[in-house]
């Protein structure tokens, strides 16, 4: 297990971690500024950040910095309540694939959806089971299209908290279950061990729990196993979706979970992704890279 | 599948989803009776409502009015910190199966408990695979006195947002590998088709997003399946813990789930359980107990 506490060389920064700074929103080309005056070497953006200062603007300025993108944030949102909108997000997933392999990223994450309409507190419909088959057949048209640009989909497997109305693939074992059917895992064939052309995003957030994490893990392996994510879970959680916990400040043994995903061979970056209304969103954003550093040192 | 939509013989309240009316406590003894005068067959008490009337006026009063009890709330938290916490534990669970057979419940759910002193925001530590294997170890103890008063112990998985504070037993699956540990099921062995010594609390708003939820109620049958809860998820859901829907506002296909348990022979209560800190419990607890009457016959 590689030694993260000498320096923070294997840091990468979601963006939205500092998408506010001070309450007030950030824009991406001064959290990327921020980042490489502080040595941070990969970030993850959000597709709403880039899209909010143009494509070209960001894909220059990584590569004038020589920043690595650790993920792009994010595809997914697959089910819809009529063709149409399967459709739309068809269409929007392929331009994902465009904007991450403009701005080469490792991977694309796919943040999968739920019930359509339930994230604006309007379910379509109660059939968890239709959602999950539109996703598999959404992944499965995606990754044609994804295989052929050499862009890999890490599916991000979220927190079943999330399952009605942000991601119906909630457990790493799901994920895998889908990267079995629609990417058969046969490196011999391929010819190398590089990223599988599907595999997973495990964060520990949405993961931690799980008492088979460490089996399925193991069974994920190294090429499937795309992106790792850190952040914490805190006694008490008071929002579900916007107190998650910087490293440390909470009751996630992430060193735990980082030595099995190491243990497979995995040697990516720890991406640090924090959604905090109350707390990180409104500080300053340099305080905020500060303390990921000084955490990923001591208690990634 | 049983018709719940001509009358309600099949439901059972949970009291705490009238713990309060109109924002104000409400005795034990005025739940029974506001449940009796309904028709309603069974309840499932808390053991704070039961100790702050009294153990002996609540079973008098069970019985004068032949109401039910398809469940008693609830044993477990078998994490501690020390020897002396695991002590407490047991004594207090073996306390908690004594008024359990004095209520005639049908079953001690248990809700087995997270991080040491997680509940109250000091986690002890961050070690789930100890917490978990002192509850398979608290259950063993406490299984052996509960077979020996003839009271079956449930247990409850929780979703996994409550992990790491009031139960790490988070699926089914994990609970029946404990069953399968600890209880092997062998009726043929027992001679009957009754309750098992040990097995599980079905609640749809801890299971309802579990892939394997058919899988694992298949695998449970009808001996092991000792209680069924229902409410209802809502999006967005606004609290950790007091924000569980009443049947039919959420996104919960509770019929499905019925279904799949009464497949397995089940033919106990449906148990609703609803704690509401906003909406039911600031209203007038006859006009929930009506509101769970209808919506058990239109959306259980």
């Amino acid at each position: 297990m590689r030694d993260f506490s000498l320096d923070h060389r294997w840091l990468s920064i979601n963006t939205a971690t500092v998408r506010k700074s001070r309450g007030v929103d950030l824009p991406l080309t001064e959290i990327i500024e921020a980042c490489a005056s502080r040595g941070i070497r990969a970030i993850s953006p959000w597709r709403d950040q880039v899209a909010a200062v143009g494509l070209d603007t960001i894909s220059k300025l990584v590569r004038t910095l020589g920043l690595e993108l650790s993920g792009y944030c994010r595809g997914g949102m697959f089910p819809a309540a009529d063709a149409q909108g399967l459709r739309m997000a068809r269409d929007d997933n392929r331009r994902a694939v465009d904007e991450a392999c403009e701005l080469q990223a490792a991977c694309l994450v796919l943040v999968v959806g739920g019930l359509p309409g339930a994230l604006a507190g309007k379910p379509a419909h109660k059939d968890i089971a239709l959602a999950r088959s539109q996703v598999r057949d959404g992944i499965a048209e995606l990754l044609d299209y994804a295989r052929s640009v050499r862009m890999p989909l890490a599916i991000e497997p979220l927190h079943p908290m999330y399952a009605a109305d942000r991601a119906c693939i909630n457990t790493l074992e799901q994920a895998l279950d889908i990267c079995d059917v629609l990417d058969p895992d046969r490196p011999e064939r391929e010819g190398h061990d590089g990223p599988a052309a599907l595999g997973v995003a495990v964060d520990v957030y949405h993961v931690w729990w799980d008492p088979k994490l460490k089996a399925q893990i193991e069974r994920a392996g190294k090429r499937r196993l795309l992106a790792f994510h850190v952040c914490d879970w805190l006694t008490p959680t008071r929002d579900l979706l916007n107190d998650r916990g910087m490293m440390g400040d909470g009751i996630i043994d992430i060193p735990l979970i980082r030595g099995w995903v190491e243990g497979q061979g995995f040697a990516g970056y720890s991406e640090v992704e924090i959604f905090s209304t109350d707390n990180w969103w409104q500080r300053n954003h340099g305080e905020v890279l500060d303390t990921c550093i000084e955490r990923h040192r001591r208690a990634v």
